[in-house]
């Protein structure tokens, strides 16, 4: 990987001269264009080896375009708010937006590389990291991003070349370190990690690219022209004419038999039955948020459901229980302007909460599997992906001690019809029944085969899928409350067999 | 994933007689009209659990299509053949040529999921096969195969009584044997690995698609029909109209240095020095072939470099060396008919040596990334992804112990001049030069920075590249030897610490 790079690259200051200011104007250009554009954003990664004008080469990005729109973020010791959250959601909250240039001095390879030079991960943990990465940077550029990734390379003799220099001036010796020498001595064993990582995450759709680091205008010339290159390139294609298909299609199931009418969704439940179980479950999940431990974990509950199934009134059932400053409600609509210009879990790990927290999501990141794909808003092989990134989704949540629970709160057709029919009559409820609740109506099948794929698909062990019986509201409440504490329980059990 | 496998699925013997005919001749149909496009291949893969009717819904496939165009593969314990080349070459040997189909009755999941519940693999050991089933099978999707991924599924309950339905059966009681009864007992633990497992391995290209078993009408319906719609439509699909190349270009290095203008050429060497030398590293190399833990390991060497380099020369310098019937000559031109019809690793991996044998190859799988990208044999997506693809083969390879060694014979532009001249004015030389050496020679440049790239995408610790300054012809010889030598050694070295 890194033959090319260990050549004495060299620029002469002529050519320089010559060749910089075009290069610039273009990335201005570029730059200007992409705004005008603002169909897909670019995400430019600065790693490698210290001393190798990393940080210069991100100034030198600000200066040479306009920096108002160039997003840059370094990312030094994570703070409290990241750290009680999953590893990868300081990454999401900095993703550049349609038509901005983001930079990233380091990111979410830097952890796995240290962790195993320094031997804190194992090499079957550091591959499931390269897996989780992959998996992570296939998903930004099937969202549309332009994922630049530069590596800045320095041979053993140039780095210590690069550093006893800085030493030596008094304008830079502070930023020579004693850690920057401690990770010189591991020189060898950092690149013997480093090659087969480039060589596993260097994919079509964003290889990595080498920069010789040691010659200033050499490695100027090679970042500023591959990402004027690859700016150029995705600019000036045509709006995207789709590959047909390359997805096999979902049948339904051949008899009429499905998850969903599996269910039994009369379950009888009293008034006074009801009153009972409710003052006992949401006295219990009172106790349950107050725990010393739970402040070691996080909830975050999903409700889904068919319309008028009663999602809202569950949930009221739950944060009644709950101290208003211990949850986060989140109602899900049609994605705002600033929601559509990111990849489409962004809107989503912006609600996930600290520890010791819960959030509410009315509707939820499902909705790519339900709505987008009942409505054609996103394409088959969208839709069709969204499964795995879904679920690698919760699994960073859950491994990060978030207890993740779901609902579908299943009512039946004709319930439907009789919930629709009684809201349309009582003046109070008026406002919850619209022409689109009429429309989706008519869609039932096509939802409900939706549903049973998400059910299949997504319901894993880590985060099942709680099927909600609700043609009685009494049962459904009862559920939903009992579901949650169990769930709650069953987290603080782990933590205190970890602790 | 089981949530709609678990229920109990049921089709009536009235409806299966209605639907089944129409179902057959749709899929004979959908089988000859493959056959006639012939663009690309099908391959099913028939996984899941014991009992759940996997072989019955082989023959049922083989029963309802024209046999002769299926090859139907099941995997039991490995040959001699097979387990003396890496695990995944029984595999590749089984893939169906485009137009034909396949159909895997187990395959590569089959060893990873035994081995995690079981507990031989760790469960760092099973995230990395996951993720290497995943690259193989992103490669097969891209190749062109439309992979069908059918996993058979019963719940315990329904297990437990077909187990003992088949015992009680004088017919079938054959078939039950103890290991299955064994494989019952670790029901739970076999779906705590499985879960997971097709969650993370089901890809938009290739979901899995559970398939209930315990009803025969239900699970026939199931699997024809999904077979029927996917391949009806990929055959209904307009030939390629591909995306925009989604890959930012790699452009060649800033200044005029690069790998290969680096190497000095012209290495002296005299001819009685290269008489002495030749002779000892001749004699090394012979020694080494019939050394006892030779038996333990292979030798891939593949020759790639300019026209008129010197490779033919070189390789004659190895097998002279060497015993007729431990190597295996392949000389790699364009790929026949059969080559066509098969992923492009699929005609290099036919001769991957057993243990105890030389494979070399003059040209080989580097072709992709040298000739294909050149003259645009395939698109820069493809070719682009190659490098991954390659590394992950070689890796295969080293990984079972067979030594890989890439050489890269170079000679200056004026000494290919020289060398063109010389054989055009030599009789006995003519055939070894055509027009297209000379066409090719016009590409100098972009064959430079193939060449380059190739370096440093496929040059990895296990497999470096090494380059050979060609010049003199003695000296690249003598240093082919030596390099080939040491890799043995090296080997060796590593096979006696194994044991």
């Amino acid at each position: 990987m890194f033959e090319s790079a260990n050549l004495e690259h060299k620029i002469d200051k002529a050519v320089y001269r010559r060749e910089e200011p075009k290069l610039r104007e273009a990335l201005l250009n570029a730059q200007y264009d992409l705004k005008e554009n603002g169909r897909f954003p670019v995400l430019i990664l600065i790693a490698g080896v210290e001393g190798a004008g990393k940080g210069e080469t991100v100034n030198l990005l600000n200066e040479w375009m306009d920096p108002r729109h160039i997003y840059a973020h370094a990312f030094p010791e994570p703070s409290d708010e990241e750290r009680e959250r999953p590893p990868i959601w300081r990454f999401w909250r900095a993703l550049p937006p349609k038509g901005k240039i983001g930079i990233f001095f380091g990111a979410w390879h830097t952890e796995p590389i240290v962790g195993r030079v320094q031997g804190a991960i194992s090499e079957g943990e550091f591959s499931q990291a390269i897996a989780e990465i992959l998996r992570f940077e296939k998903m930004l550029c099937d969202e549309g991003v332009l994922l630049l990734k530069f590596w800045f390379h320095l041979s053993k003799a140039q780095q210590k070349k690069r550093l006893k220099a800085l030493e030596k001036d008094p304008n830079t010796r502070w930023r020579v370190t004693k850690l920057d020498w401690k990770y010189f001595k591991l020189y060898k064993k950092f690149v013997r990690v480093c090659e087969p990582f480039l060589h596993k995450t260097s994919t079509g759709e964003a290889p990595w690219i080498v920069v010789p680091g040691a010659d200033p205008r050499y490695r100027a010339l090679t970042v500023g022209r591959h990402l004027l290159a690859a700016m150029r390139e995705r600019l000036d294609e045509k709006p995207a004419s789709r590959l047909p298909g390359r997805t096999p299609p979902l049948l339904p199931s051949a008899d009429n038999l499905n998850v969903l009418r599996a269910l039994e969704l009369d379950q009888p439940m009293t008034r006074d039955e009801y009153q009972k179980q409710l003052e006992k479950w949401q006295g219990r999940l009172n106790m349950l948020s107050r725990h010393p431990r739970f402040r070691d974990i996080a909830v975050v509950a999903v409700f889904e459901g068919n319309d008028a199934a009663g999602k809202g009134g569950a949930i009221r059932r739950v944060t009644a229980a709950l101290d208003a400053r211990h949850y986060h409600n989140i109602s899900v609509a049609a994605p705002s302007e600033e929601d559509r210009a990111q990849p489409y879990l962004w809107r989503f790990w912006r609600h996930i909460p600290r520890r010791g927290r819960f959030a509410i999501f009315d509707r939820s990141w499902y909705g790519r599997v339900l709505v987008e794909r009942i409505e054609g808003f996103c394409s088959e092989a969208d839709w069709i992906r969204a499964y795995t990134e879904i679920n690698d989704f919760e699994q960073q949540l859950v491994r990060h001690d978030t207890v993740v629970v779901k609902f579908w709160i299943a009512i039946s057709e004709d319930e439907q019809l009789k919930r629709f029919k009684e809201r349309e009559k009582v003046v109070f409820k008026r406002f919850k029944i619209t022409e689109e609740d009429w429309r989706n109506r008519k869609k039932w099948a096509a939802y409900e085969q939706a549903v049973c794929d998400m059910v299949d698909r997504t319901s894993t062990s880590i985060a099942p899928w709680r099927l909600v019986e609700a043609n009685n509201k009494y049962h459904a409440r009862i559920k939903v409350l009992k579901t949650l504490c169990q769930a709650i329980e069953t987290a603080l059990e782990r933590t205190k067999r970890k602790a």
